[in-house]
């Protein structure tokens, strides 16, 4: 990968030119959001970049950009497909390398510059995507497995239909909010006594509030009420990735969810990572995935082996003092089905996706300890041991005033393809 | 209740002087979706009224009206809230009577009235709003215990949260389409022998395609995430109700459902009726619903006692061959969680709502016979027996061809307020 004349470049920066995520910023010149890439501790303001130069010069035949990128939302990229992402990140990369073919656009233009190429800490994420609807899927095969051996003991840990099909359930994508967006504990109704007959059920802050450790996908382009997406067509239909934190109130949901699933347990709130990392751009992480030993059914069967990505993913939880542990280290590669094949199965009915809809993964744990689990209920065995932090401080579950960070890359230094942040601080249920 | 000046007033209309439904239309003359209302057989064009006519001398006091009638939706208008739509309604049914106050602006104005007001026949209905979320409730007692005693026996038929919580999950806003549209029965992977052991899945279009006869509730305007909406404020944030069939794939439902909840089984298509009756217009017809002895928790306790509405409910199905039967009779009296409790519940945790996102209520049955049932599921004992039709025809669950017709209304002959009809056609899903 060539290196870039951004300045102060750190090999650490999940930024790297091999990178170009898109995000939608704000700044003190333009408070209306708009699309920008992220490259090194700096964002390009896109929008900025459409008003002063012609497009068709470094993008050429691609019609529609400087709109799109004037839009609150990725939607309107997203929408143009795969191929012309493809180009625009290529051209993108180009533009910020030392050796670009357009040296007069930015590289040697100091007025542009000082306009549409900001400090990151100057300028505020918004939620990238308008989100028509999220589906959360369960396809972290050690997570599935471990609380499965929790609840139902080894014999039975996964449920029958697990290894033939990718669950999912339908989330509430109002409640999806940005890196940094401030979490509520939520109250609800929760069971003191679980084993108690008859059940008396009170109504308070949960006192298991948990965190899920997640990839979010988003949706390119749609497809029609009534038609599937083929598996072997899915990548086609993907615009990128994110980090996703799929907050849990575990003692909300052990009550409500049956029959009909996850409700109030899940729709407070779940956090995503402000940067799209495209497609594209982790294809060079591509690897195997959990094996599946079960006969696939033909329309979950992928023509690729190399179906996951190998994104190494850290849980970190900082206290109310300020200390910080890392609390799980894992990565993305666990996951026993692919996004294609959660699309394919998703689509199957007829259910129509449109561009900006969210897939979450499933919570990812390795399958090693307690260190390698992507929850507390893991990490903790529903609550029963301690997951040590630093300073002598130790959880079950998560106090008000603590904050999770969610980090993710792949690749080496230098060449980093990362997510950033997807963070989010726990404030008390009863500050109103 | 006053009588009106339009042509052919049918006692029998769903539309009377009484109801005042809003909905999205397109005409010959204009093609882009804009507001209406309908009364007896005709629709009043709100965007033609508008524009021709000074709005503040009809609806004194309310900005923004004739924009808001220009949007393809009525989120706009939904988010006014009620105080508006109140006197918005008021003020048509006023513009509509007889002895209106204002009889040069419409009664008395052909050339006015030839262009807003039109035959039914002649607009092309859309969905009424757009729908950020989706949430389906299971609010429906006599449905939730008649499945409850089909799968588990009588003695364990409701779930241990039923009475203390009304119980739902999130739908599939993308797959709500309007009345009239077309629905492919979907494939999906479906057990053969639900028995045999290994599971066997195959992929399959469904073979118990069933309906579910629902109230949909529209939100006006909701809330802050991280706020709850209290029960006694939550009627307040209710813009109207709908007609609602959740198709439900049976056999897909049944080997996907644990433990997340209905997935591929609904997310194919939820058909709505067209016209949003105003909250204010079923206000006539409250009722009690269903006693619930469970001492409940104070979130969800409503200060009135009539709590839900009486809206008579009809299920006509007809064969390819055109043959309409009704199967099933009930009333959404039969309901044991009203909509302000679903909204209280729905918000505890500090679920944000938005203007638009649309609430089911759940399967409505009546306590009685197969005849006062809203699934074929019960009706048919998940198909061990038949329901009998009209012309010596008879059904276990859907076939290809067949119509299903929702129909719901309140009130005597001359001042009903009905929904219209709430329809779907079933096309194979082999047809591609
Ligand atoms: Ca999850
Ligand atoms: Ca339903
Ligand atoms: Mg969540
Ligand atoms: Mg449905
Ligand atoms: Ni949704």
């Amino acid at each position: 990968m060539a290196s870039s004349w951004v300045p102060d470049m750190d090999p650490a920066s999940d930024f790297s030119l091999a990178n170009i995520p898109f995000g939608i910023i704000s700044t003190t010149a333009d408070p209306a959001p708009h699309a920008a890439v992220a490259i090194g501790s700096f964002v390009l303001d896109l929008k900025v970049l459409s008003a002063n130069v012609d497009l068709s010069q470094i993008f050429p035949g691609i019609d529609g950009l400087a709109e799109a990128f004037s839009q609150p939302t990725l939607n309107a990229f997203a929408q143009m497909g795969r191929a012309v992402h493809r180009r625009v990140r290529s051209a993108l990369q180009d533009l910020l390398s030392k050796k670009t073919a357009h040296p007069a656009v930015l590289r040697d233009n100091a007025a542009l510059r000082s306009q549409a190429l900001l400090p990151q800490s100057a300028v505020r994420m918004h939620l990238p995507m308008a989100i028509g609807d999220y589906t959360d899927f369960y396809a972290g095969y050690h997570h599935a497995y471990a609380v499965g051996v929790m609840f139902r003991g080894p014999e039975n840990a996964l449920q029958p239909n697990y290894l033939h099909l990718p669950v999912g359930y339908h989330g509430r994508a109002s409640s999806v909010v940005v890196s940094g967006t401030p979490i509520r504990r939520p109250v609800g109704q929760i069971l003191p006594d679980p084993a108690a007959e008859p059940k008396r059920p009170v109504t308070a802050p949960s006192r298991k509030l948990d965190i899920e450790l997640e990839l979010g996908c988003f949706i390119a382009r749609g497809n029609h009420m009534g038609d599937a997406i083929p598996v072997g067509d899915a990548e086609e239909h993907i615009f990128g990735y994110v980090l996703l934190n799929d907050w849990s109130a575990r003692d909300v949901q052990t009550w409500e969810y049956v029959p009909l699933g996850p409700f109030n347990g899940k729709n407070f709130a779940t956090t995503i990572s402000p940067w799209v990392v495209l497609a594209d751009a982790l294809e060079p992480f591509r690897t195997r995935g959990i094996e599946n030993a079960t006969e696939l059914q033909g329309y979950l069967k992928e023509p690729r082996e190399e179906r996951v990505f190998d994104v190494r993913l850290e849980v970190d939880l900082t206290t109310a003092e300020g200390t910080t542990t890392t609390i799980g280290r894992t990565s993305s590669r666990h996951l026993i089905w692919s996004f294609p094949q959660m699309i394919a199965h998703h689509t199957l009915g007829g259910c129509p996706l449109r561009p900006g809809d969210l897939l979450g993964s499933g919570t990812i744990s390795g399958p090693g300890g307690v260190d390698e689990r992507g929850s507390l209920l893991e990490m903790t065995e529903n609550g029963k041991k301690e997951v040590q932090l630093a300073g002598m401080d130790a959880r079950t579950f998560l106090k008000d005033g603590d904050t999770i960070t969610l980090r993710g890359f792949c690749g080496e230094e230098g060449a980093r393809v990362g997510f950033g942040e997807c963070r989010g601080k726990i404030y008390s249920a009863v500050q109103r």
